[in-house]
């Protein structure tokens, strides 16, 4: 078992033929969401953001293909009717269904597919059926996205889909993460907002904001009361897993960025910082062609709006054995050759220590190639 | 005449022998400038920022290819030194010498090469002189950049390069303006403030900020005293052209993107809006592929953090005859024929009304193409 399965009380199906894939995923219990902060968010955002009022959901519906945003006042209706297909499909209370859509924006759904797709539902708590539930939710992703974090008796599994947060490719990051803790409302409220602001919402792919991003963290309560610090950690891991999955399966790109800043005065700035050096297209590209440019990187973070000296800013490429320092308390020490070495795998890491504060955050992104402008500038058409 | 050369007063060279170029200009008067705000800025710019404060210049060296950035102590002795041989070339007090600076950061200066090439300096009113500025200074610019905007008794001429203000490529947006007309040193920052932010700061390629970007206006007075309204009117329209021609030679730029917004709550609110769509690549790309994918255009306004209703938002491709209602008052009247027609010339023009206000701005961009990739990938190294 790879992710939501893997907890206790959580079901899935998902469908890929026809033009759309649908997911249903089955599983109650305490609900928190957290939703596309766009004003021009899609009808089912609101639906769901006034739903969730209720806080309870017992299981979820998502199509991928069409947004069914900028679509007004029948997008909302054809919403309001897809949370009834998958309360049909779930044998559940349409009220109590999650909608999640994600695709073009300006089209309305096909409502007669979802229907005839979400009656061939078989749900299961297999590994297949959590594969396909993560596959069917897929746009431009390559990869299906899991995380499964086990804690000391309980899990945190999630599925998502996205080549970015604060970036979506076609048009949309959709978590759906789940938990057999035991959780009271409010706190499941407060570590979900927590656990995305430091995984989620520090992952760029290319900057632009969906509108209909949505994460949605259901608690079945199946495996009991487990303290609360230790659900968040676990849920904290489990979105980074995810997050950083959306990040190396950017469009087009070929490598994951790390972007590790400490001694900022706060988290926020460290987090700041962090996240304007991932989105820098010149930071992306001179990691796509492998270059120790890190002067971009400086430049970056110069422009991040964050209080420090630059003379006191130190510079580190990659981990391990392999970390090299490229800038030392504002003077240059780069060994370009080492510097190179480290940018040939997989995964760069970059690391800034701004000395002047306790704060940390780390951010991912992901490299800029040709790929990403030719996924991009053939997409409806 | 086509810019600097076309104001009374001004007198320039330029040579692109060695590695690098240099760009000479010698005409004195009261003196405006805007630096970087970039924390990460040269030491050149700190130093220019200091002299400044004396508000007088007599002349201007800029050399292309080193941006003498991120280099500490010994940059500031460069940055003094390349004032002396500024000076000595042009026979003025090197105090009074405009310093500026473009290409790779973490590099220093050749000065004996700057030395050498000052050395063989024949400064000169005739276009050729001026072109052979513009050119000294460029980096990755495909083109030269000029302006000339003739007032009534007056001129105000200008040349520029980069393919960026938000946005350095190589890593700089450098402008050098000058009017014959008389004007006190107050309003020349006045007007040069509020022209740079109507257009250099409105312009984006890709989004990252310098730390080198400089723009320095003079004026010679030669013409005598205009009413300064007609002074700002040329200036900002020469700034204006400037702008736009750095946008469209964006690296690996095909296209010139125009977003003009109205109805903002205020000017800044639609320049925000405005510089949001610009810089949004999947907007860019759309415009690459010259497809008509509006939802990405609403989808920008949505996230730039404005305030307005989304249904009273009307979205325009197209300027004259072939303007095509995209969306009116959040109704989609894409007639995506038409809309694609309109995507094919070379600048793309978009027309937002949010309806919630008189705020009016333009911003300028460019599309973003798999060259812009192969550039910036492959850089330093």
């Amino acid at each position: 078992m790879k992710s939501i399965c893997g907890v206790a009380g959580v079901t899935a199906a998902g469908i890929k033929e026809g033009k759309y894939g649908l997911a249903l995923i089955k599983a109650s219990g305490n609900t928190a969401a957290v939703f596309t902060q766009n004003k021009a968010r899609a009808p089912v955002i609101d639906l769901m953001a006034e739903r969730m009022k209720k806080n309870q959901i017992e299981g979820i519906i998502a199509n991928s293909g069409c947004a069914n945003a900028y679509t007004g006042r029948r997008g909302m209706e054809d919403a309001i009717r897809m949370a009834e297909i998958g309360g049909e499909a779930l044998g559940i209370d349409p009220m109590h269904v999650g909608v999640a859509s994600t695709g073009v924006i300006g089209r309305y759904l096909n409502l007669d597919l979802i229907q005839k797709q979400a009656g061939t539902l078989k749900l299961s708590s297999s590994e297949d059926a959590e594969i396909q539930a993560a596959r069917a939710i897929m746009t431009t992703d390559l990869v299906e996205k899991h995380a499964l974090v086990r804690g000391n008796g309980f899990s945190v599994g999630g599925i998502a889909k996205g080549s970015g947060m604060i970036a979506p490719n076609m048009a949309t990051m959709l978590g759906f993460v789940y938990t057999d803790a035991e959780v009271a409302q409010d706190d499941l409220k407060a570590i979900l907002s927590r656990a995305v602001s430091r995984s989620f919402n520090r992952t760029v792919v290319d900057g632009d904001v969906s509108t209909n991003d949505c994460v949605f963290l259901t608690a079945t309560g199946e495996a009991g009361k487990v303290p609360i610090h230790e659900v968040e950690k676990s849920l904290t891991a489990a979105c980074i897993q995810l997050a950083q999955a959306i990040a190396r399966d950017g469009e087009g790109a070929t490598k994951l960025i790390e972007v590790i800043v400490s001694g900022a005065r706060s988290e926020e700035d460290a987090a700041k910082v962090a996240k304007t050096v991932v989105t820098s297209p010149l930071v992306k590209t001179a990691v796509y062609g492998q270059d120790p440019n890190w002067g971009r990187v400086v430049a970056a973070a110069g422009y991040a709006g964050v209080d420090f000296e630059i003379p006191d800013l130190s510079l580190w490429i990659g981990t391990g054995e392999g970390k090299t320092p490229l800038v030392q308390k504002g003077e240059i020490t780069a060994d370009l050759t080492a510097a190179k070495a480290a940018m040939k795998g997989d995964t760069v890491v970059f690391s800034i220590d701004l000395d002047s504060g306790v704060g940390e955050a780390t951010a991912w992104g992901c490299d800029l190639t040709e790929k990403y402008v030719e996924i991009n500038g053939k997409y409806t058409t």
